[in-house]
């Protein structure tokens, strides 16, 4: 599978795709390219950091919010809302923004980002697109009694409490997941995406009960908020719209996408070779497509291409299917 | 050869490089990947779309300075100087920024475009990377008695001559040469990697006097300003100053690149199939290294990878050399 940037009708450059469909236990259903391709798995595991949430009682020690597990496991556009309730649920755990550790970086969303430029909106750790990720992992601290400050560095128990999460969930023992810093601070994992769509299709398969029923409250929040997932016009959140409760989709930085067919009970990973972001949305929208949810959102059907003056010259397009 | 970013020391995203190393001759010396990938050569075409100003004799008729002629081959930073070059250029001609048709779009340089924004400087199309090829096209117009307006236009025949250019130097036939739009309006065109490289090699080679004339000054202009040709701590700068008058380099949109070893009359094209534009910097640096031309600027042989917060975690490097 690749996406395509076409230019009039020449293909001017090509995106690599590798794709793992993995049903709850573990059996490969459909692929493309190599589905045991090892990389990050950047912040479509953001689910599996948020679990602790739920499993360990943090969630209801504090009595957190569905929006608020939903923003745990969030890349936020920053809306204001959004930033609103990140800072309600810092307020919960009694910690401030002063303790987020996530470094500041312009919305994910342009409309969002251009709205707080014309405002002169200063941008700090709260509007992180992570900041509902590392709001979730202080909790986890403030919980355990563990201390608070340094939470991001990979010897700190949250973090390695997150490592064992998605080791659990993976199938992949701890010692075999690599580890590297995300561009949020914290601990990020590599892992096979054959693994990665393991995870995703176990937290939707309700097997075991204990798992279960933190998976449950997990993928509850996110299918009833995929406005708190990503945000107006993002990928996640309008492929969530598109399927209402069908589906939950999880992007990650650089070219990685996550998703879960909770009717199908399968997992999908995938992963843009040279971690070309649009690609991924649009590889995503092919895949789940091609899994039985269409339509899919017409702007992740072709991305245009345009000069500067804004006049369309070419598009992007996925080229080639699932093989089974 | 690829283009590796590793996250830690785990490798994260992979670029596949395409690259065609060739002599005057046309035979090929070297390469990697693929080297009859068809790509559009976008803004390394520069060189063979401004000469026409010195073969039709629009550079005598106007008195272009030598200056000029490196901007009309330039994909510029807009700073300053390099802004007041194009204005006096268009007056040389008798034409206004008025008449140029290019969108505008942030500078190519972050400091520039940064120093821009904090001076609210307002972009006009005399800022764009591409204004002094427009300017050129805008002469060759002037000098022919063609029509100024729709000069951008496919079928104008200033569009046209800049086609039967290319076709020459490249050995490609007009017909066979692809066409489309590039990102300042004007046609770009889609050939073979190796007879893009067979085009800078015989832009080196001085073989025939009547097409020597006219690429000796391009040549000369370019080696002399590599200044002009892209601007400070730009790749194509770095690399044409590490070795004066040993190479010039040519970045074009969507990672191609191409350059002429001057002693060795080499010519190089290489594509980045992902259209990585930084990754396509790097891999033309490791490529010349390749071919004898060490060091490479620092810069060039690896760039870091960094979090939000500005700390590295990661780098990207070519990895893999030419096959001969």
């Amino acid at each position: 599978m690749h996406v395509e940037q076409r230019r009039g009708t020449i293909v001017e450059s090509r995106h690599h795709v590798h794709v793992a469909v993995v049903d709850g236990e573990g059996l490969l259903v459909a692929q493309a390219g190599d589905p045991d391709l090892v990389t990050f798995w950047r912040s479509a595991a953001k689910p599996f950091q948020a679990l602790p949430l739920v499993s360990d009682g943090v969630a209801e020690r504090f009595g957190l919010t569905r929006e608020m597990l939903a923003i745990a496991c969030a890349s936020h556009s920053s809306e204001p809302a959004q930033v609103q309730l990140v800072r309600d649920f810092l307020g919960k755990i009694g910690c401030s923004e002063r303790d987020l550790l996530c470094g500041p970086h312009p919305p994910l969303s342009d409309k969002v980002a251009k709205d707080y430029e014309t405002r002169g909106v200063r941008l700090t750790a709260v509007y992180s697109n992570c900041s509902g990720k590392h709001t979730a992992m202080l909790g986890l601290a403030r919980y355990h009694d563990w201390p608070t400050e340094f939470y991001a560095r990979l010897e700190h128990p949250v973090q390695q409490r997150c490592l064992a999460e998605v080791s659990r969930w993976s199938d992949v023992p701890v010692e075999r997941v690599g580890v590297a810093v995300d561009g949020c601070g914290v601990a990020c994992f590599a892992i096979p995406l054959r693994h990665m769509a393991l995870a995703y299709a176990r937290l939707g398969s309700g097997e075991s009960a204990v798992v279960a029923a933190g998976a449950n409250r997990i993928t509850e929040a996110m299918l009833r908020h995929p406005e708190l997932v990503a945000g107006e016009g993002r990928p996640c959140t309008d492929m969530m719209r598109a399927h209402p409760g069908r589906v939950i989709t999880k992007v990650g930085a650089d070219g990685v996408y996550s998703a879960l067919l909770t009717q199908e009970r399968l997992g999908v990973a995938l992963k843009v070779e040279d971690g070309h972001g649009a690609s991924a949305a649009l590889a995503m929208a092919a895949v789940l497509a091609d899994l039985g949810l269409r339509p899919q959102p017409e702007s992740l059907v072709a991305k245009p291409v345009t000069n500067w003056r804004g006049e369309p010259v070419g598009d992007l397009r996925v080229n080639g299917g699932l093989e089974r």
